[in-house]
């Protein structure tokens, strides 16, 4: 038997040989087969769990890698176009206006009339799904082709139109997971799991982060605190899986691609690593992180009411109901035209692409003190070797066009966010906080030119450290996050400013946290989708706020005792879900769920012995075969707010039973705990 | 009016002129009155929250500095005791030894004669406490002492033992945490509230190994990495904020005491950031992360399987017993004899301190091909330009030392952590972890003398990228943790190596993760403290597994309407802390529950009409004052067991009771929860 199990399993080719060498020594041989097999159960006890967060990473690196390409051919053509066109100002005009303006509502219109779901970033939607709640459609494959082609445009556009890809790229990556969890399934012949699903989702938006800047810890750290309120740790190994997966493909591309030596970060710097910054520069760090948290709130207070005013102005509200195409064409002619730069352009940095405004932000070099005596002119061309150059005006200094880079580009985002096509907010913003950085450190560099003297030698001001510090500051203050530090220092490779710029990204935290909700938080306000606020800090312990007082205690209630008559007029006369299923009429002793569809159907399907006059109730018709759920949790009205929030918020529901002594007594769902929380916060509110 | 307020808020010597000053615009200084008092109550909302978590970060900074100032001064004087005592090798010898022994039998008999809980890490502990297990009087802060005076003893004592202090720091900043929250709760008179405890306890923890590594983003992950299994991303912010203040301050201290330029990094690397290593080399860091995770195996399980033979074998049991100094100084005569450097001390490097041995290792360049040609002697006297020159021996080579160092290093660890010290176990960990990447980087660039060529230029591999490497893998293998490969980052200032090292610590993670329980937990089981397992992988999905199935349906209920008799009976012969209350005998409604020790008291203060024949039942007792708490959370025999998990977890639950259509029909606890999950893993377990 041993010797026939060593032939079947032998290749074909070698039976016998393989036999001759292995069958004097059954005992070493079935020992080393239990270990492989031992080994093998030990290491893919969860393999194909692995396989499928694994393919969930690469693919996503091939999707970004294939779409910088693509991105990349398009916008050097059109550097070319704009380059040979001739010396005619208007000629020179028309070719740097036509692109973006034709791409962006090329986007638009594609996108749009594949699927509504497709503008935006995506992130607030995920957040509202990952929630619990359930958007139709909103992560179905066929949304994927329009959020691609459409983001291409986007990006194609270039600094023109100044948007980035991280939100979409979330977006995608959670649609592939959603349909790789729906592949899984079906391949393991698993039972529909939601919170399977879940960790999927998680997952995914951790692998968009990382595929798009190589980042796979602040990838994790990042959708985790953009995403969830609590999470666990075991989605976040996964979650460092994927994410780990997809950078290491993104980069490797490029490397095969010949773009790169090796596996290196996106945007290096060269900070010195004795002395990084002198001890007093931490306090124009967290001065740093004040400024950027102050401006933050102006952005997020503009940008909110701006969408506001769009929505209810008269004329834009229908531009954007029936012609988004040419609500697009316009806001992108509107940018192009101000970022022309024999125009305007000049002055706010405007040939440069987005990596290049960060690649020249993070110089180390002081560009105030390298123009203080000398007054280079503005290049014709764009010298790739000193990119800086494009920041400097002779007759505006450095200051004169950061300063005006900032105001510029404040309502210029502004405009472009509520442009319907799909792009990122997360890029643009990090730029801008960079420039905020940038300004306070070449100012810095100029009050202080001797720099800092440590131990007899003389350090100058790295302006670079300001940008990397603002820039990480101001998107973690728009984004309400903190793991952007991190970012900045996966970004550039270097870390030797982990305290001051953390520290920077704190302040900021601080300010924008305390006045502001989120940019992710206030789409979802503006698009009115469902969120459970935060209980925060102390106030939950000072009020001890019970289910009880806030629970909503008008429920309909079935009795399995009722007459049929009775059941039709409660289904034709209200309008939910699910009805609490109870003992009788007189207990209220909750038992489970009818779900409505269902006994609709088993009502509209009566059987023959309906006519016979004889009274019919309920329970005959649950135990003719309509389903009912059993009640797999429930609330008492001593149930702490607290605790109901965390039962809401971690197992992601929409609504729960209260029950008392087993009687139906009423329900929470996300209102009612959204009214009591509010209602904690401005104790004078409605309660 | 407006003045009144005017002149009682001015300061007492200007009040005419400020009055003066603003008296004319009241509009102006109502609107900035306003303003301030709303920035106010913005920023300070939850002020003091943030001011003690300032504190506790501060004040760990303060300690753990004046810990490492006064462990310096005590090793130095070690040093200087050595090298002038003589030529005598005895007296050597004594000097060498003595100083060790005296000082790990004066910490471990000073720290458990205070209080027995200052052995140990204290990792494992807090863990359970965090999980919601109270541990008396483990976080008093009369075990401050003895912790601090045994730790100090502990790193005096250096390299001979090969003891860290990250665990005992845990403990130290929880210890502080609890102070601080008791206090806080004093102060603003607020009821108690264990969420709230809690929160400063998972701060106190990122706090503790925040100040020890000058390292808040890795301090933070890996407390929550190691300390639970969920955490919410307010707890985390918290975290950051507390472990941020502690950073900081322990960083500035060096600076103040003149011991560092600016704040930097703990362990500087210069690896160079264009082409930091190249492509095929993944597969190396790869096969690395294979070989810690398999030596992590052997370590936890050797560690385990000693601990367990200390205790089982009969002399060691007894000496562990009743004199815990007297085995302490036995241990660490043997781990001084052999660090002993003109005896074989020499051949593991036993003359660097625990910070050297990080520093040589994390060298950027190859000690073998260093060592080609020339052979160096060994230096007679530590030379602090040339540490590496301590890992060279003429007649072992590079090889034969490391080897040496990790066969030996292996087994005196782990006699090492059987000392009862407080002594951390993670720093001893990371350098084994780097040896191990030494010895691989070293034999690959002896294999590849030649380097990487990449665009013409040559880059010869370095062997301490491969350090790093090892060294974040070996210790996130033996804790269970990821986070360990960004504490690599942030204690060198360097992340070019962020992908390989990664994924060499997720490789190493992969096959520990799969064979053995982490250090902590494995403690944890071997001291038997409570813990819930994990739910991990699909094997939940699979097998849909309902409260029903697992619940203990042995309980026994008091009903309002039980005669006193009976009531006394239940009391008397069970011994549970509390009751489920009922509403009668017959229905068995669940209405809350009562406390034992107060229904004991209720019953014993027995009033006058006791006596009189009347039978009394439960009720009356109830209505004469004896409390009950009302049930706030409550199971059903439906619910799934990941939700009850879920709940269990998050909500730091002890036990629940479950109810169905209103009737007590059982409980679930820890225990229950326990034997279905180990039931899931091994479905032949008994259920």
């Amino acid at each position: 038997m041993e010797e026939l199990v060593g032939l079947r399993e032998g290749s074909p080719g070698s039976p016998v040989a393989l036999h001759e060498l292995w069958g004097r020594c059954p005992h070493i041989r079935r020992g080393i087969r239990g270990g492989l097999e031992w080994l093998r159960q030990r290491l893919f006890h969860m393999g194909e769990d692995w396989c499928f967060l694994m393919a969930l990473g690469v693919l996503m690196a091939l999707i970004s890698y294939a779409m910088n390409f693509a991105v990349a051919r398009v916008v050097q053509a059109h550097n070319w176009l704009y380059q040979e066109i001739g010396d005619s100002h208007l000629l020179h005009y028309l070719s740097w206006t036509v692109y973006p303006v034709a791409l962006v509502s090329f986007s638009s219109g594609f996108s749009q009339s594949i699927t509504p779901f497709s503008g935006g970033s995506g992130i607030p939607e995920l957040k509202t799904i990952l929630s619990g709640v359930v958007l139709e459609d909103y992560l179905d494959i066929k949304n994927f082709g329009a959020k691609v082609v459409g983001l291409c445009c986007t990006l194609a556009s270039g600094s023109t139109i100044f948007l980035g890809k991280v939100g979409p790229f979330v977006h995608l990556s959670a649609m592939i997971a959603a349909y790789l969890g729906r592949v899984r399934t079906r391949t393991i012949g698993e039972p529909e799991n939601k919170s399977k699903q879940n960790e999927m989702l998680v997952a995914g938006a951790a692998v968009g982060v990382a595929t798009v800047f190589a980042a796979p810890f602040s990838g994790v750290l990042f959708s985790i605190e953009v995403m969830s309120s609590h999470f666990s740790v075991w989605d976040y190994w996964r979650g460092f899986f994927a994410a780990t997966c997809g950078a290491f493909m993104f980069r490797l591309l490029s490397v095969f691609s010949s773009e790169e030596e090796t596996i290196t970060v996106l945007f290096r710097t060269s900070f010195p690593v004795e002395v990084p910054f002198d001890l007093p520069e931490i306090f124009f760090f967290v001065v740093l992180g004040g400024i950027c948290g102050i401006m933050s709130c102006a952005y997020l207070f503009c940008q909110r009411t701006f969408l506001g005013y769009l929505k209810t102005n008269r004329f834009t509200s229908k531009l954007l109901a029936t012609s988004k195409p040419l609500y697009s064409a316009l806001a992108a002619l509107v940018l192009a035209s101000i970022t022309y730069p024999p125009g305007v352009g000049r002055f706010i940095a405007s040939r440069l692409s987005m990596g290049q405004h960060l690649d020249s932000l993070f110089d180390n070099n002081s560009w105030a003190l390298a123009t203080w005596n000398s007054s280079p002119p503005w290049p014709k061309e764009l010298d790739p070797e000193n990119l800086w150059l494009e920041w400097y005006q002779p007759e505006f200094t450095i200051f004169g066009t950061l300063a005006f880079f900032l105001l510029m580009k404040f309502w210029m985002l502004i405009l472009a966010t509520t442009i319907p096509i799909p792009a990122g907010y997360f890029l643009p913003i990090f730029i801008y906080g960079a420039a905020i950085g940038r300004l306070l450190g070449e100012a810095l560099s100029v009050t202080f030119p001797e720099g800092i003297v440590a131990g007899g030698v003389v350090n100058p001001i790295m302006p670079g450290s300001y940008a990397l510090a603002g820039a990480a500051a101001f998107s973690g203050a728009v984004t309400h996050t903190i793991s952007t530090a991190l970012l900045a220092f996966e970004l550039t490779g270097q870390i030797v400013h982990g305290l001051p710029v953390l520290m920077c990204v704190l302040a900021a935290n601080a300010i924008a946290q305390s006045c502001q909700p989120s940019f992710y938080d206030g789409t979802i306000i503006v698009k009115k989708l469902p969120y459970l606020p935060w209980i925060r800090g102390r106030r939950i312990g000072s009020h001890p706020v019970n289910v009880g007082h806030f629970m909503n205690s008008t429920i309909t209630t079935l009795a399995k005792d009722a007459p049929l008559e009775k059941v039709v007029k409660v289904v034709t006369s209200t309008d939910v879900t699910e009805y609490p299923l109870v003992e009788s009429t007189e207990s209220q002793i909750l038992v489970g769920t009818v779900c409505r569809a269902q006994l609709v159907q088993a009502l509209l399907a009566g059987p023959p012995s309906w006519a016979q006059g004889q009274q019919r109730l309920l329970q005959d018709l649950l135990s003719e075969g309509c389903p009912t759920t059993p009640v797999t949790l429930q609330l008492t009205p001593d149930t702490t707010l607290h605790q109901a929030h965390n039962l809401f918020e971690l197992l992601n529901l929409q609504s729960l039973f209260v029950t008392s002594r087993g009687r139906a007594v009423g329900f929470v769902s996300w209102v009612e705990l959204k009214k009591a929380i509010s209602s904690l916060t401005n104790p004078s509110a409605p309660k």
